[in-house]
């Protein structure tokens, strides 16, 4: 899309009219007063989550331990899995909801190097989700001097593929850039180095349309609570290729995972299928909450959704450069739609404070260390006039200087 | 205790007027018409479960992101791991909330052999809950065939400690028998071995008095969902002994767990403590249910609990034997007090069925195969006079054969 300038609030409002997904702001429940830009760091709160919550705590105190078959909890994880994968280009019966990403990568990865068992390295990208680096450690740390974790430089893993390389760990968006990979052609060439690819959708999954069949991906996981709003600490979901659902061999073996949980067998067999990484008991309220979150995409046309998204983010880069021009914003996502992911990145060496006094007059989106201001897109709960609105918000903060204020100077936060 | 027969119903009345813990029942909202013999599977829910769910919805709702450290959440799991260490003697920076139960077993167990390396074997029960088999099997297999799961026969892993063995993983409580072991002796033993001691407390926080420290315990962990009365699916807590608080490396290195989390930098680097086993993003809206429930025990003497458990199960095997004689029933727990936790196990061959028909009639046990009618005992929210209605439910159907009902035949639920 190209917009001439000079482009003018009513031209977003009137973006807003033409809108076909401007019906589903209606399935949120959104503060007053707020320009909401962290959706990508934790999705706000969908309105049939409070009834559903309600639901299930109901459930719990009027039946008690038979809640857990009488109201099909139990199957849970499996029935949230369905609905995820006609998110991410998934059959219906490759996909699962269970445990924290961190928890998923480590089984995944894990057994990718049992796939592999004449290869001993991980490759993963140093600016892969840290926490997704640290469970890649610990797995080798556990494992033995013989394995070895290979971090590439940002779009250079190809350059370390080689007869070693069991697995390769990427995070398909960013989060610190936005950037995005192209998921087909690095899977591709991940397995023509005859490696295992596992693809972490945290930044994507509910954002971009993902086709995981297409790309041929064999295993990836991803975030409930980003892009999907299932609620703070939402579980995770996790994907299996249907050629490996009856080979993977994943070390966190909970019952859970197991063919016949409630036979109470000493010996482990795996499940058919995906439900082989289940593990522990999953949290049934804060499930409760994801699983009515996943409702709402039942019509939700995901290109319609990758549309808007890169219409807000190219409207974002494009405002800032014109109205914040002159006050020391780098962009760091790709100006290339395509290969950004559903946020903007700008750069500034007092991104910390700038974030901070933007929080402070509604405009909340977050910071990543050293300098990164991150402005999520939402396209099923933002509008155009939001990114207009945010802008002119950021264009006074520097003009007025709002952020030298010492109350916004850095202290340790969640944002 | 003795109780002279012929004991009546009213003398558990009696019982029940003068029991100090009476008052605690009003602390949660039981169904009406339903005697609960299942915390033990999945307690009941506390009264302010409701208002706190409902509370950390609405900050989820209007706070967003901020909500995380504007009402802790953040911290939510070393503030709930301090009341829970008051439960297990243990000092409040020795315990935190995170994952499942299995998750944490696999961290605990994996982190004792790292503590150990020059020993290769792990030493459980061969009748441990099978999830915790399943955990130490996935370990073993992942770790490769230098190393051995060692399943000894109730009550003789002493038999098998020697000087290859690197941790002993037992549950303190047994789930299917409700035999409690002696925490202070076997650790001994274990540590008289070298061995780590790691203990599951699933069945046994909440319901006995507890003095990990006093017992010298190296690692234990344990589930949410039952006598702490958490919620379905509660996360699990994991002790650290302040020896190990600082060398203690666990294999689950999440971004949590890391000394500062949000600096996002590429290397792991522990939290100095307990707090280096938290891994992800904790799932909040099981956390505030669970951190609810934790409030009730602020002023419980975990003696008295333990007092009114035993006289209740005392007095359940008392009456089975006396109103249910000629029925076929064994007593599968431990008849002395002193060596039980707090739940009555009986054996019947036909003990699914009748499970089903003493559910029917509103008195809730469960069932564990292959015989065993497990009867949970959970003395803040149970009456004496319930032990009396529950076995004269069971002589009714024992006497009316109500089990033989086609609809009580076997099917797989989770009881």
């Amino acid at each position: 899309m190209h917009i001439d300038d000079p482009i003018g609030r009513d031209d977003l409002v009137r973006l807003d009219a033409d809108d076909p997904l401007a019906g589903h702001r209606e399935h949120f429940d959104l503060p007053e007063g707020i320009l909401y830009f962290d959706g990508n760091s934790l999705g706000a709160q969908p309105r049939r989550a409070a009834a559903r919550i309600e639901q299930v705590r109901a459930q719990w105190r009027d039946d008690l331990i038979n809640a857990w078959n009488e109201h099909r909890w139990i199957h849970l994880p499996v029935e949230m899995g369905a609905r995820i994968a006609a998110l991410v280009g998934a059959g219906a019966e490759d996909v699962v909801v269970t445990d924290s990403t961190s928890v998923n990568l480590f089984k995944l990865v894990a057994a990718s190097l049992r796939l592999r068992p004449q290869r001993r390295v991980i490759v993963s990208e140093r600016d892969n989700f840290p926490s997704n680096l640290y469970m890649m450690q610990g797995l080798v740390e556990l494992l033995g001097r013989h394995y070895e974790l290979r971090l590439a430089a940002p779009g250079e893993v190809h350059e370390h593929l080689d007869e070693n390389v069991a697995v390769v760990c990427l995070t398909h968006v960013n989060f610190k850039t936005g950037a995005m990979h192209d998921l087909v052609e690095t899977t591709r060439r991940i397995h023509a180095a005859g490696a295992i690819a596992v693809w972490d959708l945290s930044h994507s999954a509910g954002s971009v349309p993902i086709d995981l069949r297409a790309a041929d991906v064999d295993l990836a996981t991803g975030c409930g609570y980003k892009f999907l709003n299932g609620g703070p600490g939402a579980p995770s979901f996790v994907y299996v290729h249907p050629r490996l659902h009856d080979v993977l061999a994943q070390p966190l073996t909970g019952w859970l995972g197991h063919a016949s949980p409630f036979d109470f067998s000493v010996e482990y067999r795996p499940a058919p299928g995906v439900a082989r990484v289940l593990c522990g008991t999953p949290p049934i309220l804060s499930m409760a909450s994801f699983a009515a979150a996943l409702e709402i995409f039942e019509d939700v046309d995901m290109n319609e959704v990758r549309t808007k998204s890169m219409r807000m983010g190219d409207l974002f880069v494009q405002l800032v450069e014109r109205e914040c021009a002159g006050h020391g914003f780098t962009i760091v996502c790709p100006r290339d739609a395509a290969r950004r992911g559903s946020q903007v990145c700008l750069g500034h060496p007092e991104g910390y404070r700038i974030v901070r006094a933007l929080v402070d007059r509604g405009v909340i989106g977050d910071f990543r260390a050293p300098n990164v201001l991150r402005f999520g897109i939402t396209p099923l709960y933002q509008r155009y006039v939001d990114v207009w609105d945010a802008v002119q918000t950021l264009r006074t903060v520097m003009e007025e200087e709002t952020w030298r204020n010492p109350v916004f100077e850095r202290k340790d936060l969640v944002t």
